[in-house]
């Protein structure tokens, strides 16, 4: 008995369940957990379908793909862990965090290899026996060191990169690349803050609350399909240092329990927004 | 077109979403949001079916009958604003918070009336216009003291009955008038306190955060099925006075959520826990 | 025995607590709880000293006023009972659970007067006996409006203005008028959004937290000093109106805890912020 | 210029903020920060003050002691980098977080030691080159092996023990050694689940939210002073498993919080209590 997720995202028409689930049925596939979505502002249907039982692939995505209507996106996923190359600067936080449940297993992550821009993070890095790869931005224009990082990257053919406070902005000949498969995160504020200091930014503003948002990489100035959000509670004895320190320990959290629902197969993105299933 | 919901509750079986789905297909009902959650221990089944379209109640539950196992519960409901007699004491702020909702038309009830066993609160229900019935308790034994109440709620017939910080136990004879039908808020805590002055323990045991319950009443010791917790941080500066006052925030805040699941339909009551879809 | 609250707001220097609390000391007030903060980046000192004993007010404040330097604000405060107009538009919300909180004695507030645009909410107000005036804008200009209001507002001399979801821009004349003295409540995002429909744009935006800011109104474009933010996660199953009706939670409960602060003078106002003791 | 922290702990009477500052402002010691509290129902006094300047200990102490009164505890801390030895059993989440926030200077703490009674995390704690001790439970009774664990912590004469998921319960005798120096992370729950699998007794009552307690180690039955608790939220579809798994989640965090408070000496301990400044 294999365990596979039939993920179905198409145009909405009436009586959609009923056929897939059919499908499932005559296939002899237990369903052993399902969640569907319907927008009913844009008439999109989503639907993530964990079967269990004996799999012929080709026959049964053939029944799918004739149940469906034009436009429709499928997938047939069976293999939980998923390879990632991981984007660093300078801040242990975020890729700490990753690591430990990496190694504990408490994340369905294969971390192929990290780059860092700096190699600060290397010694921690390699503690883990993963490659660390010190692709220096210095004396580099954007293009040639986004071209030597491609390279790297794709050495790997992973299936997620990953920007675990990887601090210089990507151009969009490099977001092309990878289409819906970056994720950011982000330290975002209310109200946010853009620009090079955004915790001396939150600190001046005198916020009493700071969070953080993970999110896909867009080309568009405005950040990507949201995953997942939170904040922490701060006040007026919070430094701005204090900030940054809180923040991070929320931007951690935020970073991998929106890589989680990636990683499991659990989010859609859908225009602008993702639908988490 | 009417909009319906068909809740569904029974043994698990393949093939069961596509059954219901295809005869809502053959109905030409539209399924606007679905639903369901298989409890992998027990084997229960639980769907919650958003239906849109011109309703045959009788030949479509003829139909969902056939198709479902023995042992299924199935129900259409129509009616999304539910009657519902509330049970107070002294305290405001539940009723309060409840009152200006069913005011605001912010909450889908119908508050057919309110019993005090105080009538501290009359004043308060009566400026909504909503029948209040005192029923003293004073020089009753507790049976002669629930008939009278059990007189007036079931003069009006009911669909549940919401303690709103009634104060009082309710013997097992009027809980088995209304199984799954009583719902109230627990103060409760980490670590759960039990007693009379629940705050002062909570105080007494320096806590860091306290807590509520909304849950089912049922016979048993231990509260009946949880619908919906939350909590809030305290601290040292809390008094046992700030500590109550802080918990009648969350007690109404979790009341009101608790009160708009069950309202709108959401929650499967199963064995002793519950289920919201 | 009386109990007093001594604010104390001024430049630091040492021995400012020493000679603050010597005094408190030498007149034989007894300290029950006492607060201080030092802005280290803008060396601005205060302290919050909450006094037990019998008051000469005028020898007391004259010692306290010969202690602190050039530059400082010092104000003892003898009534926690704050007189307040309040105004509102349409919705209900915050003003119900103020209503409800001061109704049962659980905030230190005397609503003098609510003061409505529209006279949607007349009815609720007037049920708690107190009085409701509709001042209409319709077919007046902005300063005409305003001018209407003030003359009611004024009428009451009230110590704080709270604007409970109260939909129309102030003028910087208005503002003028009470300096730190208005508390409104704001929804606000992550990201934040400006413009007419903030929900309609955070359900655009894919947002998966909402939430809402309480704070003085000053008139910056920028909104004034932050009293207390809080938010609630949200999802892709939240409608625009979903979002809304979330929102308005977060708002009552955030201007609520806003105004418990602010009615109890535990609230400093500097520069653009707040510093809460 | 140095920085050091003075730690309060006393009978209250009046005047001592006075006393206290008064000394500090005599031996030209700026106060940068100070926090007192009075418990009003024991009548006991705590203050923290954060003192920047040229301390001479001696006579400095000498002068304080004169102005509390009998029964005071005070305290001069001038290190904030506390030396500890970490016991654990077999799960990496707890001894994770600290690791990384250790390694990244986000905490200031230094691992002298990790003691293990399984073998499981030798391989990650060596990775930090930081001593890993098995010290095996098998075949000895429990004072055998507390003896032989003694052994090892003493040698690193640690100023706090920390239970990072260390699974065995410590005898009077072994928490004797150590009076308000061992703190523990316990899951806990609403309510609070007692025994060998509370996860899964979380699962079969059916809560909606999960928590965790750190606090210091006393021989009650009844768990010690609680330092830090948190909740997150859960809901019908978590297994015991995934309960589990987000009960890691937070247990890391209130560890790390709890811990960031004890290390920065913010935390009193007093009966049962703490108090946190």
């Amino acid at each position: 008995m294999e365990k596979k997720i039939l993920l179905t995202d198409c145009p909405d028409s009436r009586g959609l369940i009923a056929k897939i689930t059919n499908i499932c049925y005559k296939h002899q596939l237990n369903i052993v957990h399902n969640n569907e979505y319907v927008d009913n502002v844009t008439g999109q249907f989503f639907m993530r379908t964990e079967l269990e039982g004996i799999f012929n692939d080709e026959t049964f995505l053939l029944d799918i793909d004739q149940a469906l209507p034009e436009g429709s996106h499928r997938k047939l996923v069976s293999e939980p862990c998923k390879k990632v190359v991981i984007l660093v600067t300078k801040e242990a936080h975020c890729i700490g965090d990753i690591l430990i449940k990496a190694y504990s297993g408490a994340m369905n992550i294969e971390i192929a290899a990290v780059i860092g821009n700096h190699d600060t993070l290397g010694g921690l890095i390699e503690k883990f026996d993963i490659p660390f790869h010190h692709v220096c931005h210095q004396g580099l224009s954007r293009e040639e060191h986004e071209e030597k990082m491609l390279d790297v990257i794709n050495s790997y053919n992973p299936e997620y990169v990953v920007l675990a406070k990887y601090m210089r902005v990507l151009t969009p000949n490099f977001v092309a690349q990878f289409p819906k498969k970056i994720i950011n995160i982000h330290h975002s504020f209310l109200p946010a803050f853009i620009g090079a200091k955004p915790y001396q930014q939150a600190y001046d503003r005198g916020v009493k609350i700071i969070g953080a948002t993970a999110h896909f990489v867009t080309n568009d100035l405005d950040e990507g399909p949201i995953i997942k959000q939170d904040v922490i509670p701060v006040d007026h004895n919070f430094s701005a240092e204090d900030m940054a320190m809180a923040g991070r320990d929320v931007e951690k959290s935020v970073l991998s329990k929106a890589l989680a629902k990636v990683l499991n197969d659990h989010v859609f993105v859908y225009g602008n927004k993702t639908v988490i299933l």
